[in-house]
């Protein structure tokens, strides 16, 4: 096992197998569907950026004072040495290097699936990260090492606590009309396929847009819990949709 | 030439060919791209809404006052009698309706160009038309069958006059900015297509996001004049990218 791909990912004990992140389970779902052989090393918050300066892993975004911001998941391939942030340069990297395995960039397909991505981020996901962030809080490791650190760092950035990020009440209610709405644009887009069966995007085959996609609800899910009202309503929405893309990911659904 | 479809536009006397509007194009391009026979009949601002109610074309939009609201493009095809209204339907009725031309949404690609289609509506051209508005009724036909009327609903709709809605100067300049940082996006998402040569979004065949983009572009050409600095301009953006995308289309760029 010390020769395969390592994938590094962020722990909560409080979920099955640890993974809860949408961003490194797009990572994962990718080496799971490609069937690459790789081993999980699991850092907590306050590991990730001394772990991965000394990986030598780009930053992939800036933090509000200006310094470089290290995020998960990030993979370190021995066979090439070649250490890769971001879930979408994974997949991309992975395409690239695995030309042998299940294509998520299938040939004339990836500007497409940027701009579908870009698309589903503004509109299916720009309003519900209200909630998840702070529900994702308390599903974390408890103390400094992850909980602290993330309300800390998320209050610093929003400059609001996480409680009065997250809106309760009518307001709550209005924040999944917006989410709804935005989901139901999406499946407006599936519903383009006229030729299509199959529940992914492309029809058939499965692609990184639906890598995005179920990576996102399986969030939605194990931050909200299978038996919580939210999740449930989600399940109901334009004819079960997004519950049967999850069922058709279960065969990836795995940690290892 | 009675049997043929018939497409309905709106002219512009200033314009070469009369053809200006970006949606009307849209349907066009697609014809020709199919080459599919069909003649033009036009149809001044004020004929619009009375000739498509006797045509029975549906409405695409909802007035301010809550009545619908009839635009063109529309077509209506004497071999179904179909009358189809908006640019969108009409690229998926020429795809369904002749199958053995060129398909403009091939097989797994219509729900990856549906988000496309709305990521670029959102990014490339939510801030261009407050210039582009005004100079387009500069350049339509005088009088109150069309630049009066293009006016008066317009500013009741925006609550301003069009000189109010373009901007001047410096906020001019900005606009412009965001605009060109729109259009560097959405060529980001074209360099993802790593292994694919030729000039359109998915490689070397064109699709319908194409003539999506080549339809703006041909807009903002004719509309601000291929001399004025502004066009000028955008033909430098992204290594030359829009230029080139429209001589691609050049043998499409037909007014029959």
């Amino acid at each position: 096992m010390s020769n395969v791909i390592t994938l590094y990912d962020i722990p909560a004990a409080s979920i099955k197998d640890r993974a809860w992140s949408p961003n490194t389970w797009k990572a994962r779902f990718a080496l799971n569907i490609k069937g690459i052989p790789y081993k999980t090393v699991w850092l907590e918050y306050t590991e990730i950026e001394p772990a991965l300066l000394k990986l030598g892993a780009k930053a992939t975004d800036t933090k509000p004072d200006g310094r470089p911001h290290y995020t998960l998941p990030v993979i370190h391939d021995p066979s090439t040495n070649a250490v890769v942030s971001d879930s979408y340069a994974i997949a991309e990297y992975l395409d690239a290097q695995y030309p042998d395995t299940i294509p998520l960039f299938p040939k004339g397909s990836a500007a497409l699936q940027a701009g579908f991505v870009r698309a589903l981020q503004d509109l299916a996901l720009s309003n519900v990260w209200v909630i998840l962030l702070p529900a994702t809080h308390d599903r974390l490791n408890p103390g400094e090492l992850s909980q602290d650190y993330f309300r800390r760092t998320r209050e610093a950035r929003f400059g609001k606590t996480l409680e009065e990020l997250c809106p309760e009440g009518k307001e709550r209610k209005e924040t999944w009309g917006l989410v709804r709405r935005g989901w139901s644009l999406v499946d407006g887009w599936f519903k383009k396929n006229r030729d299509g069966e199959g529940d992914f995007v492309i029809g058939k085959e499965v692609t990184f847009v639906d890598v995005f996609i179920v990576s996102f609800l399986l969030w939605f899910k194990l931050i909200l819990g299978e038996d919580s009202e939210a999740w449930k309503s989600v399940l109901t929405w334009d004819e079960g949709r997004w519950g049967k893309m999850l069922e058709a990911f279960e065969k990836w659904q795995v940690v290892v």
